[in-house]
């Protein structure tokens, strides 16, 4: 029985119309889930459509082919973690510090359950569909790669790092952050690490990454 | 014209049998390639026997079910691996040349064209069949995980490294030297490195996981 004065009125006239940007974030969040759901190959621009209450025409509008639609479930996933890594540059920090916020982020990212879900899709699925891996690599492994590749040359420069080969070095660095756990995930042998198991596991890695663990000899 | 007397002449009587571990790896062999040319799912136990040239009464004998050749592929290229790493135990080699040896061996194990095959096999097929997975990690993940991880276990007892957590480092380690590259090959983007490019990996990684990349402060 309240009264609906207060309530805003309904604009007369020209239905109000949803920001094109805002309708692609919501076929973007639709075609996230169908890729999990159907694979690639089973995913269809309809489903995808009638997942975010959209026609298709409008979807194709925004969105016109799969292997789009592909990109921009990849692009969207990885710019949180360009944009957490261009957020704190942590360049106040001690380098220790910095370099285990840096892991995390990429940890956060690469360990989480959706993300080893989509890798796999693409492992699964390249061989008929050789898009997908490219988009993957283009869009994910290069980007998040340039970004830590310039984190490490920027530390170089500041003469606290010394590496011969920087692209080298952050591969092996990508590498003992994510394989192991990452594997096991994707095998169905195990869980995704949870964010303490991440955070533990960065600290160690940034830790093993600068300093090694060679024990010097005491005396 | 030469004279044949030399040659040893065919024992007369029952005809001579291969010996039952010689037919078996004839059978490996031959399923090694039937997986990679079929996958697991299209891998027929018919198109093993014949391409082994062994009656399928003989190969069911020597080897029952399709997991059970899985299991013999892996294993067999395992143990190569053991094998390098058991023969030379490189005590007598200062740390980081042994070290290297020891991420040479691992990476020409994982890095060769067939291994990734065979774990992309496992990776696209272990949804419908979760038995090739535990069986690729006993057979090969946990195998040459102990092997590497009891090693490192050696080099901490001799006071030579420093671990807190030696299975945590192990996982880091093999991660450093395979993932990229690894990753690489799966998607499609790179061929499989070849063994001057593994050995250049192999000592970088040994370096770095020895001494890491800070640069002590001069002075």
């Amino acid at each position: 029985m309240s009264k609906n004065a207060e309530l805003p009125r309904r604009a007369r006239g020209r239905p109000q119309l949803r920001p094109d940007d805002e309708t692609r974030r919501l076929v973007i969040e639709a075609a996230r889930h169908e890729f999990h759901a159907s694979g690639y190959a089973g995913a269809s621009m309809a489903a995808v459509a009638q997942r975010a209450g959209v026609s298709t025409k409008t979807m194709y509008r925004l969105i016109p082919t799969k292997a789009e639609l592909f990109r921009c479930v990849v692009s969207e996933r990885i710019s949180r973690f360009i944009l957490a890594l261009d957020a704190a540059a942590y360049a106040t920090l001690p380098i220790e510090e910095a370099l285990e916020r840096v892991v995390l982020a990429f940890g956060t990212l690469t360990l989480d359950e959706e993300t080893i879900a989509l890798y796999r899709l693409v492992l699964g699925e390249s061989d008929r569909f050789p898009e997908i891996a490219a988009t993957f690599y283009d869009a994910a492994v290069h980007r998040t790669t340039e970004a830590m590749e310039g984190w490490l040359r920027v530390q170089c420069g500041r003469g606290l790092i010394a590496l011969d080969d920087v692209p080298m070095a952050t591969g092996m660095l990508r590498g003992m952050m994510i394989m192991e756990p990452q594997r096991a995930v994707m095998m169905g042998l195990q869980a995704a690490p949870d964010s303490a198991e991440i955070a533990a596991r960065a600290g160690a890695c940034a830790r093993l990454f600068l300093d090694g663990c060679r024990r010097v000899p005491k005396g």
